[in-house]
């Protein structure tokens, strides 16, 4: 058996998230099934995170392992064909087999799309804000982030989870084209932790809490003292790092 | 009764196109039922020009009459909270009632944007074409599109204009991130004339005619020797002039 690591992308919209799910139709679940036909043996893909329904990938890694004996660029070839057009595979790269696309990352790096006009272009692509929210404040409020290790405020209740614990080593506000980003890196995410410290940044933003207050949610560890999470088709998870030794991108 | 220029953009893809027609959606009547809406009286909306289905404009500008008295800013955003998230209105402004969105133009833009790679972020918002086209022949191509006036060769048969004639003022490829961009501009377009000419020219792109056929092709004003047409999604509307004097942009 030989482990393989595939980089791909995928447009969130029409998925019920990465993971596979009854009724519904997952990313996981397409990749399995186009591996599957084409490999003709059964295929079981496990991927470096989730992503919730409607969040989108600009880059994501999974694994798979197989005996089946085959081109690496033309299985990618392959793939891009049968899949849909929303998901791509941007390589396949035979790895070490203890190499583990979640356990081996070292970390992981989101970006969330503000506009604040209306834009027929970016629609389901960013989140779009009504009001014209205070960027320098959010920026301001997001530097604390880095001053922090426990998110437990910012994390879905009752997750599996040991800790909730972070090493945020990124978080800023960045005007791109009609958009704002925001661009935050970190060794792990909790559940819900982007889109909740986003729709609380956003708070800050419109003036509703202060950016003392924000600090004191973080330091609060109270999921019910944030606010509500930003809307799901903002999000982007665009980068996950590996060691060099297992994964060279 | 005071006419109205509303500056407007949409994504073409849930659209019959820009004009009304039975039994499917359009952004016409889109425009029609949100005006008649608000302002509580008939309002038939007059497009520059029309897009085909699926054909999107970055920037599109028809006009309307009425005696309702409002504040342009106000019914712009009571519009765009009235309309789908596809459609959406840039401005509304008082002009002469001379001034007409069509007939008063003086020239029309378009880009048709082509990805060579699959990319789920462009989805029906470029066209992907499988292979690598020949940039620099398909740019060579273009700029014989600015030595001729009669573009027979690339317009719908029986269509209604008395004649053929255009002035080209721009005819370029340019690479754009991950796309390439071709960009035309003339006073005039035939029906279905942009996207003829991409298609023509990605023929040249793919070695099936050389740039001296195209250049033939032209001459021959014969629709029947010009390449199959390029895909409506990778097309857009992206700019209309007026004279100053009526229209200020």
């Amino acid at each position: 058996m030989s482990r393989y690591f595939m980089e791909l992308a995928y447009r969130g919209t029409n998925y019920c998230g990465w993971q596979i799910q009854p009724n519904s139709v997952s990313v996981q679940e397409k990749l399995q099934q186009a591996l599957t036909a084409i490999l003709t043996q059964t295929i079981d893909v496990t991927g470096a995170g989730r992503t919730d329904a409607g969040v989108h990938a600009a880059y994501m890694v999974a694994h798979f392992d197989t005996d089946a004996f085959f081109n690496c660029s033309e299985l990618t070839k392959r793939l891009n064909r049968f899949l849909p057009g929303d998901i791509v595979i941007l390589s396949i790269t035979e790895v070490d087999s203890e190499s583990h696309s979640r356990f081996s990352a070292i970390s992981r790096s989101y970006e969330y799309r503000i506009t604040t006009k209306k834009n027929p272009f970016l629609l389901q692509l960013a989140h779009r804000v009504t009001y014209c929210p205070d960027f320098d404040a959010m920026n301001h409020a997001a530097t604390h982030l880095l001053q922090h290790s426990d998110f437990t405020s910012f994390s879905k209740l009752h997750t599996d989870v040991k800790n909730n614990l972070c090493t945020i080593t990124r978080s800023i506000w960045e005007p791109r084209g009609v958009e704002w980003i925001f661009r935050i890196e970190a060794n792990r995410f909790l559940r819900n932790m982007v889109r909740a410290i986003t729709g609380t940044l956003l708070d800050v933003g419109r003036g509703k809490i202060t950016i003392e207050h924000f600090n004191e949610i973080i330091i609060a560890k109270d999921r019910s003292l944030a606010g509500t999470s930003a809307p799901a088709q903002g999000l982007y998870l665009v980068d996950i790092k590996y060691p060099d030794t297992i994964f060279k991108k």
